[in-house]
């Protein structure tokens, strides 16, 4: 018998497909893999064509032994969705709401290497990545006319990338998403019923439980949430109640890094480098304090795809459950 | 400079990103077509073919004067994401929320050819599509087990099928998605607030403006959002205030059934046949007097992928500009 199971964060609903399900294994992306050069001279990521791309806004230095150059850069995205430049200014007519399209809009290059990725990297330059993250957003955050940064990874073709160099996007909106301003108002209604936040008594049944856990660190535990949307949606949470990702401190970051790194890892063996994306929920930076919300990870691997029945009812339907998809990534041996 | 958009209807934010946009003409998506045979012997849906599927819940005669034979057949899903059997047993444990996953999941088999599309279908046929929708929707609703029903299509790869002959689907679930539920809710506060049905006044301020319509018929009309989500969407509105889909009449139905293959023809003949779902989105039937919302469909072709930003904010990005994209759609010339 199918199942369908609430998420009381995104209140959504989802059926667990229990008689279409398949095993773990059968979601493995073999085909359609391509090899890729270490170095590609139109590639406007790699070392030595820093001219293709927008002058950088942040420069990280190697942290390997190997000393010269640099690990990570980030520089204004060529393409921008959002024009850096510019007033915010809305206008109201009839039921038409708009505003200009101001904000920022960044590319995160993770690494000087065009082949590889975050999986294949070691825990010191994933460090980096994440650093990086939290200097922009720090940084960004302070721009009068940015209400919400989204920091997200688009890897592979399926999870709507173009390019192929490692990176990552960070794009700073003049307005909190309809979604964000949604989760953060459920939040706060569980935390007056319950005087507790949401996301600390999921964490603690999930701890409680264990069957849906697939790592768990020092500061971060990763976990397939009981209701997943889809076969390996991983959650990586804080330990430590916080609201805003700008609020992790240094060991902190350093186990977001190794735990990130080690399920990204355990994907790439158990699924053959599934595409996938994974996004930083945060709180608005003007909310940084707020009890009621906790930030968090989100990864979602693309190995099935979003159909009508999800464009129709904003219901998903689950073709993996999620406890087997959590043990079979416990079974999977990283460094 | 770029532009965001604000939907009232969904209570969605979108970024036109003018400085990315491409030319209506360059999402055509000539490349990776297949041929296809008008039968397949494995197919569950070919004639003849019958006994591979569940027995059927519908069958509609062939309306052309070639006569016999079915043109529309509904079957029950074989691997069906609910079960039609079996009692709803709700279970609260903690903060987990979960019910038995009973319901109905059906195949709208829409010709008996397998290598058409609803595109290259005559008036009639299309008629019977519709006539399909409308009985298993009457009929279905009466279980009392069913909350919500949503009618949609995958067509091709990129939409979301694994079937290659022409179909559709229709899922009744236990419960009404959150995400109807909350636009029903939007609705409700601005009928509050203004004494109109949102819907209404929507497609009015589109009239008026012209500039995204697509076609008019003379009880439907099809428009691209002012901020569609992504390129080529469209919605599909009765003109007649109704909240649900049952509540066509006759000439309705005929009605919608011709703008329904235009606006798909259009597609086919303009971007090469792209993938593309559709869905119902009509009131729950217990709410179908109400004279707050208003049923319409919507049409997205899946020229582009959602990718980490919208997966993670919930807000989309849109490459081609609505006013745009009815323009092209509007110049393309169809029966």
């Amino acid at each position: 018998m199918p199942e369908i199971r609430y998420n009381p964060i995104t209140r959504q609903w989802v059926i667990i497909a229990t008689e279409r399900a398949r095993r773990p294994e059968q979601f493995s992306q073999k085909e359609g893999k391509k090899q890729l050069p270490a170095y590609d001279a139109k590639c406007p990521f790699c070392p030595g064509n820093e001219a293709l791309a927008p002058p950088e806004t942040l420069r990280l230095a190697r942290a390997a032994p190997t000393g010269s150059g640099w690990q990570v850069r980030v520089v204004p995205n060529k393409f921008a969705a959002l024009a850096a430049e510019g007033e915010l200014v809305r206008s109201n007519v009839g039921l038409k709401r708009t505003m200009t399209g101001v904000g920022i809009h960044e590319v995160i290059v993770e690494t000087p290497l065009h082949n590889t990725t975050t999986a294949r990297l070691t825990d010191p330059e994933v460090v980096q990545i994440v650093e990086s993250y939290q200097q922009r957003y720090g940084a960004i955050s302070k721009d009068p006319r940015v209400a919400q940064l989204t920091i997200f990874k688009n890897h592979g073709v399926a999870a709507g990338t173009s390019l192929e160099h490692p990176h990552s996007q960070l794009i700073g909106t003049p307005i909190i998403p309809t979604e964000v301003r949604d989760r953060m108002e459920t939040a706060l209604r569980f935390y007056d019923e319950e005087g507790t936040c949401l996301f600390c008594r999921t964490l603690a049944e999930e701890m409680d439980e264990g069957t849906r856990i697939v790592l768990e660190g020092e500061h971060f535990t990763a976990f397939v949430p009981f209701a997943a949307l889809s076969p390996f949606h991983l959650w990586i949470y804080p330990k430590r109640h916080s609201a805003s990702f700008a609020q992790m401190d240094e060991k902190e970051k350093q186990d977001l890094a190794r735990v990130l790194r080690r399920v990204l890892a355990k994907l790439y063996k158990g699924l053959e480098d599934p595409d996938y994306n994974y996004t930083i929920r945060t709180a608005p930076h003007d909310a940084a304090g707020v009890r009621y919300y906790h930030w968090y990870l989100s990864v979602v691997p693309r190995v099935t795809k979003m159909a009508g029945f999800e464009l129709g009812s904003g219901m998903f339907i689950n073709v993996a459950l999620p406890e087997e998809a959590a043990k079979f990534l416990r079974g999977i041996a990283v460094d």
